[in-house]
């Protein structure tokens, strides 16, 4: 049997320019890590095909949304594109009490909020893509989008990797299976910090006067 | 070819009690590590058979050690039994100019000289036995000592043992196998953080601007 350590859950934040990669990365960390959960964010847009509510979002309406912002019942909420969406707290709550850690796909707006609320039970990384060309070609990847689109994609990367610097961690995607070597030993690590492991004050006890 | 991001080397720092497994956990990290280096300190105490001046210690006279003390020479030093021990400063910091990460292999006080030097630059492990009875068994390991020795051991161990909540991680060595990928893990999440990074400025200006 192994020794268990009671711990804190901590909320880990992965933010990117999108064609970075991190939703690859974030499915990996998922399938490999069965004490993390992904935070579900509740939206006021429409369900797609195939999305099940409660599984990629909670789908409510704008009124429930605006109550939800009134009562604080959200970590952190942006509007985008006209669609309202937002992390609710109490679900984040209860697994990192129960000493579960929570991932969060967010983008740097999304990250200052929680950092505000969340202090050293947030740690961040940041998805850099490889290359200018690589983040082009990535971002091309669509054969029916205009090279205006395209265009204006590059500059909404560009002002989104210029938040690189108010991360904890910086990971370059260039071989995916590094940046997901890299991405599962920084969650590992940050799980090992003192801080994180209230549980340590009873073993060390243990340890020292016996029993 | 693999994006290099220029990086600063830091000071990963190993200290526990003995019977805890860390010089098994030095040796596998210097063995998977390319890129981290050994400190080697140096010491007035006698070679033992097998040792060799600048493999194991710098094997010095008391008189060259005192004015090396003088000299500031040392990140950290300390007298135990009658023998003196220090860490040469140069060959660290050479090291970590090059981007290089030194392993120390020291005790509470060791690392809180070098704390004290090197602030951020240093990153601790505090490495823990995974039960009282095993820490036992693991200190009575030599058949030829006697019970007041193996009970003096014990209590030094204890002593050592009290100064966990100095360090910025503690690893549980239970299985030394698990033991061994966390301790690999601090140190790849350790590399990854920002401000250990100075290379992403430039990186990110070739990404955001082109060129």
């Amino acid at each position: 049997m192994t020794v268990e350590i009671k711990r804190r859950g901590l909320m880990f934040v992965l933010s990117s320019p999108s064609g970075a990669g991190k939703s690859t990365l974030s499915r990996g960390l998922l399938k490999s890590e069965p004490n993390l959960t992904m935070s579900v964010s509740a939206t006021t847009r429409s369900p797609r095909p195939g999305e099940t509510h409660g599984r990629e979002y909670y789908f409510v309406g704008l009124g429930e949304f605006q109550r939800m912002v009134q009562d604080k019942e959200f970590l952190e909420h942006a509007e985008v594109f006209g669609n309202h969406y937002g992390t609710p707290k109490e679900p984040v709550m209860e697994a990192l009490a129960s000493g579960q850690d929570v991932l969060f796909d967010i983008d740097w707006q999304g990250a200052q909020q929680l950092r505000a609320l969340a202090g050293d039970d947030m740690v961040s990384v940041f998805i850099l893509p490889p290359s200018r060309a690589e983040l082009e070609r990535r971002l091309r990847g669509r054969a029916e989008d205009t090279p205006e689109v395209i265009a204006q994609r590059m500059a909404k990367a560009s002002n989104e990797i210029s938040r690189w610097s108010e991360y904890d961690y910086v990971v370059v995607n260039d071989d995916v299976a590094v940046a997901q070597t890299q991405v599962t030993a920084i969650l590992a690590a940050e799980r090992l910090k003192r801080t994180r492991q209230p549980g340590l004050l009873s073993f060390v006890d243990g340890l020292v006067k016996g029993g």
